[in-house]
């Protein structure tokens, strides 16, 4: 059975395609330990990670021993390349781009990752990954305030009300952030819209779920989107060696 | 003479008002020496201040020695409360405020400072100051990206091409901070226009430049705000005792 990694700013997930079907199997910190634990008498024959971090040498030993091949500039994926620097492209942003292509195949794609940091990448119908931008996600942006700033808080985006105009200094961050990311997020959706015609949203990463636009047409919230991208490139190169 | 002062996290700025007119006299590096060389030969009689930091003692001494009365908690303002923690408001954001209010009473305003943070605060027609938002300025954004993840450079906003999709790693990390503020400014000031009618909008602050918005009706660029607003409250004030 082939395993998927993702190794994201904060976490990592693992899953594995089993019977066609994905199979979450593990989100949590990096820990070796951990990983080998929730795959306890699984066949694991190979498969791929993508990683945004260095791993740690336990870590990495375990996936050259266990040929989880890592994605990386070179190897062949099933979009074009239009990004001038792939070679320092994030491997999980491209595995996301995959992943909603694999979805929605010939169709102008946004893919949204909410994550530690956000990211916005745009995939044209004609099967080209064109380009994206990177921004700060929740957490970064709430702890740069408390951290660069002379005297504001550390405020939890979770959990407190989020108006439109805070009336304290928690419910300002907490609106003036979440918020914040909500407009962008919005303004980046009504732009491609603007430039493109008929785009499809795809909504992923672990601080989605803040700002999903229920309701709204074509936007597709998808927490795998990583891993279904990771499978499709594994099932690429496969059926290019057959 | 009356000196202003707005001492802000990376710089301070001081203003005096002379013949009726607001005067520029220094934005640097928060330093009592420079401040003093600046104010070589004026005759500073009182005035006011506001911070969002700690001031240095050298530099605190000065200020009660010249009479320089510091912004808090407590002194009257030409508007009325609606901020439920008014003792934790920056002082800056409320001058900012006033300074809007003084130069356009009677109207809904939007004020927008583009600084080390970003701040949106709402006034109403009525002459309250209702509450806003805070969020990370351009420079905090590009710092937490490059500090807090793995791979990330530290990039220069103000050099350099701002494609809607970048293209490759630095246009995509200076489009996704920049073009993200323009957008969330933006959708601040649509939203805020859904809500109250025929609403002013006033930008300010250092970064202020980055998201001018030239042919946009009813927003003003106006880099003095919270100078205008120190001086207004001092008028404000010396008139009540009169």
């Amino acid at each position: 059975m082939k395993l998927l990694l993702d190794f994201g700013n904060t976490r990592m997930k693992a899953a594995c395609r089993r019977n066609g079907m994905l199979e979450q199997l593990y989100s949590g910190p990096v820990s070796r330990e951990q990983l080998e634990r929730s795959l306890y008498g699984l066949d694991i024959e190979g498969g791929m990670y993508c990683t945004v971090r260095d791993i740690p040498d336990d870590m990495a030993q375990w996936l050259e021993a266990h040929r989880i091949v890592r994605l990386e500039y070179g190897i062949p994926v099933p979009l074009s390349m239009k990004y001038r620097s792939p070679q320092t492209l994030g491997m999980d942003r491209l595995a996301a781009a995959v992943g909603a292509w694999a979805a929605s195949p010939g169709r102008n794609l946004l893919v949204i990752d909410a994550g530690t940091a956000i990211t916005c990448d745009f995939v044209s119908a004609d099967g080209a990954y064109v380009g994206g931008n990177i921004a700060p996600g929740v957490k970064l942006r709430l702890e740069s305030l408390h951290e660069h700033t002379g005297r504001l808080p550390l405020v939890d985006a979770g959990s407190g009300d989020c108006p439109m105009f805070g009336y304290d200094t928690e419910t300002a961050i907490r609106s003036g952030v979440v918020n914040g990311i909500r407009l962008e997020i919005e303004g980046i959706i009504r732009k491609t819209r603007e430039s493109y015609s008929s785009v499809l949203v795809f909504l992923t990463g672990g601080d989605a779920y803040f700002f999903e636009m229920t309701g709204k047409c074509d936007i597709f919230a998808d927490a795998d989107l990583v891993m279904k991208g990771l499978d499709s490139i594994l099932e690429f190169n496969e059926n290019k060696t057959e």
